[in-house]
């Protein structure tokens, strides 16, 4: 009987790892959709940097390296692109990484870009980006729309 | 006593559930690999159509709908760029979806493009895809690469 009991606590610890992992990327998700609103949305470097950790690896090529690259970036967002905004449409989450796919569009009237961002996170905080962006053609070879 | 067994027994049926998620998650990722495999870098359509479900719900704007859009696809990737591959860079699973960030290389010589692939599957077949495909530039503004 007590072994059972034993087997059966055995097996019950690996859900709470699990748990551990599960919360932690999801605090990852949220982590990310907040920063995203703030950098790309808000254009706020200050909101956007809490969530930075101690280094934010850009691979953005058109990104200087760096929380400075970040916030050269969003200004020059403000200045040139004062609309440029970009609605989530879907988050996956692995590991220490959160993947974005959203529709950017950079002012009004515009088809906009499909982006991939890639996050990676360490202790619930951003410290590498990738992403790839694609312009919305106006006559796709199929009627499904990139998203 | 019994109790304490009962409750120990129902915490460990959640790894068994997890489990289960995880191995179909690691089926699928497998799936995608080895279809991205015959697909992109072989360009056979017969080897990458074993994969797919009852239907392939294409998002990419240069590719028709369907299994016969993507039989076109190859075959035009064939003829016109015969040396076309994609190495896999890294791999990411959430739930139903399997996400693949590449570097493509359309000709010898090229820099390429940096791609992510979204693939949705149902009961371990590729039923969906989204991608997102950008020129890597000749001057980026850091050095990291876009991988």
């Amino acid at each position: 009987m007590i072994r059972l009991i034993l087997a059966a606590a055995v097996m019950a610890l690996a859900p709470a790892a699990h748990a551990a992992d599960q919360r932690q990327m999801d605090e990852n998700k949220k982590a990310v959709i907040e920063f995203y609103d703030a950098a790309i949305n808000q254009k706020n470097f200050d909101a956007a940097a809490k969530f930075l950790g101690p280094r934010y690896t850009q691979h953005n090529p058109r990104a200087a390296d760096g929380p400075e690259g970040l916030k050269a970036f969003l200004a020059f967002l403000r200045e040139k692109v004062p609309d440029y905004h970009s609605d989530i449409k879907r988050v996956f989450t692995d590991g220490d990484y959160v993947i974005l796919h959203v529709h950017n569009i950079p002012a009004p009237g515009n088809r906009g870009n499909a982006i991939v961002d890639i996050f990676k996170l360490e202790s619930g905080k951003i410290v590498e980006h990738w992403d790839v962006r694609q312009e919305i053609p106006e006559q796709p070879a199929n009627s499904n729309t990139m998203f």
